[in-house]
């Protein structure tokens, strides 16, 4: 049944189902589709809404380091965010040194877990990108959010644990986080997210709620 | 060389592979696992790193409507994102009313694809949640942000297109929007969302830069 010059026309027993599936094009278009979807490839595939509704707050985590290699991996999927005008206005610090997460961790009230943390990363606005005015000064805010909000699903489907932890707009956080990174005045502060292996059992919480929506039709 | 007891064993002809496919443990554990990653469900599975990555500003649109389940689709991943003390600050305007898109298109300098767009989702911050105090003030639009990158993936993931057109910090559009949606004053609108089938061939853009990562350690 096959054709001069296909390749499988040589396999000697059609129980070498191995070689007929590779040959055949239903089966190749199935490994070609698992290629896609990331399950034969290195990272797994993960569906974006499973991983959207399984992310959570993880606060507690293994003695374990993170691999240099997913951090790159979160901050790639950070700097995919949208911003406005398309300034970017972020910078990561990706803090592993146990004296500076020992110092966050004294210095901020609801970031005590940075103790126990094997690395952080801090979120932060350049605010002298893009010479914004009055108006436009606080968009570095949001787009630092939104790449915050990809960051945290990107931990989720590594199997990594993180949470937000708030800096800006509370003035005293924005100060101890300043101080501890050294950061000149116009770098300011958005979060602190410890990141680690989790070592609890949190649950996503289901915050869907209807009344939240108002339809105009 | 099957077994006594295996279905397969009256399959007449070895070339009947699909029925072969099906009773090759292999096979169905391929099978299995094409079902666990949504290819064979209803939704299709979407890598997260791939929509992150593709997500892109789409501003020309179909003249398809989006899907009342399509749009629940977006809000529930919307409504997944972290928020600051839990207080989800967030209203979701859905907008299919062609005077009022119209409206907001001839008001906001940055959203007249709204005239051509089927629909629009508003976020907006009620800014009475929760009690804030003057530091606590500004959480609403870091946590608005966040869910509004859990509904731009989420658009990307359902084939639909869309943009974040910038509302607040800017007082005049946050006025135009509070008018044309007859906000009460303490519901801040953060962006305007069109939302619609797309009719362009936008890409993503490569926004990955390792000089904006600090390494402390």
């Amino acid at each position: 049944m096959q054709e001069s010059g296909n390749p499988c026309i040589f396999i000697p027993y059609q129980r070498d189902l191995a070689m007929k599936t590779l040959c055949n094009p239903g089966m190749l278009l199935l490994l070609i589709m698992l290629t896609n979807t990331g399950i034969m490839s290195q990272q797994p595939a993960q569906d974006v809404f499973t991983v959207i509704h399984n992310r959570k707050s993880v606060r507690q985590y293994a003695d374990k380091p993170v691999e240099n290699e997913k951090v790159e991996t979160l901050l790639k999927a950070a700097m995919a965010a949208p911003t406005a005008r398309n300034i970017q206005p972020w910078l990561f610090y990706v803090i592993t040194s146990r004296q500076v997460l020992d110092q966050l961790a004294a210095d901020l009230p609801y970031a005590k877990m940075l103790a126990h943390a094997p690395m952080a990363i801090v979120v932060a606005g350049d605010t002298h990108k893009g010479n914004p005015n009055q108006e436009q000064k606080l968009n570095w805010a949001l787009d630092c959010s939104a790449a915050t909000q990809n960051l945290l699903l990107a931990a989720e489907a590594l199997g990594l644990g993180a949470v937000w932890t708030g800096v800006f707009p509370y003035s005293q956080r924005v100060e101890a986080v300043s101080q501890a990174l050294e950061l000149p005045a116009h770098i300011i502060p958005l979060n602190v997210i410890p990141v680690g292996y989790p070592a609890s059992d949190e649950q996503p919480k289901d915050k869907w709620d209807p009344e939240k929506i108002r339809w105009i039709d």
